[in-house]
């Protein structure tokens, strides 16, 4: 089962929870047990699992990341937007979750971030359960 | 077939292979061609695939994370580990393994690691194999 | 399906697509439905998925990762290749697509990279599809 989801970002840089989203699509499938596979088709935006209740968490990752890939630097890709590609591949285009019993397997504190590096923009989620 | 091995990590930051671990699950499960999916619960330990041959080498990887993602470091989450949360989404909270006639694939120096980032704990590993 | 792809690497540090390959084998399978995963069975080599329409973006992201884990280090791994090492766990050693109506789904920019950290060197890419 593929479904798409579409997202439309508010900032330049905001890490969203679509925990919720994709849950609803794994319990509409009626799959009882396999894996759902979260897929970004956006070369400036990532995926990335962590802790949801407590927003200062991924405000942390957001920030530090600013720090480890800077604005400023001799970056050769003319759109000034090379910081969000550099980012987008340390948090990976792509989440996997185990699905059992009709659910998605996630830990306690765990939530599913799209993660916004060039926004705002309408950005697509391609959700396959299989 | 879903199997939840249960690991307690002794220090608070240490890469322990989890590879004969996840060979033995995949051995016993009788399936010879398809795919592992290795998931973890958390949200401050993750896991990656590398070289088990010299401890060296994931020591390493966990010392230059600590220097990109520095302990001293005006995070907004107050319960002191967000170095552990960031290291954990660097990492990624899933490692996928191919399976073919009965076996893991990996390559000669390939190990899989749980990072552990905020120990020490009583940790999960969740496996999947289809 | 599973299918090993050879390549040759023939700088120390290059970003090479593997995207036409990948969505050659896909479409010989003759699978309509399914994922595509991409395993590399190398420690100093990664894998990640970004844009290819600007061959900078890819050159900037090398050019991050040298600067986020510098050659100048007290590294204990002796064989000097530490830095390749941390660089494959930060991209991550598989690939995830999705395949619908028998092709590979990325995004109109997304293209997939093999990431050689260590070489030149002979390396082996694995693709299993399902």
């Amino acid at each position: 089962m593929f479904t798409e989801i579409q997202l439309q970002t508010k900032k330049q840089e905001e890490f969203l929870s679509i925990t919720r989203m994709i849950r609803e699509i794994v319990k509409n499938s009626r799959i009882k047990d396999g894996i759902a596979i979260i897929q970004i088709p956006h070369t400036t935006a990532g995926i990335t699992i962590n802790e949801s209740a407590d927003p200062d968490v991924v405000s942390d990752i957001s920030r530090m990341l600013n720090i480890m890939v800077p604005d400023r630097f001799d970056y050769f890709h003319q759109e000034g937007n090379s910081p969000a590609h550099i980012k987008a591949s340390l948090m990976g285009s792509s989440a996997l979750v185990i699905i059992k019993e009709g659910d998605l397997m996630l830990g306690t504190w765990q939530g599913i971030f799209f993660c916004e590096f060039d926004g705002p923009r309408s950005r697509k989620i391609w959700v396959k359960i299989i």
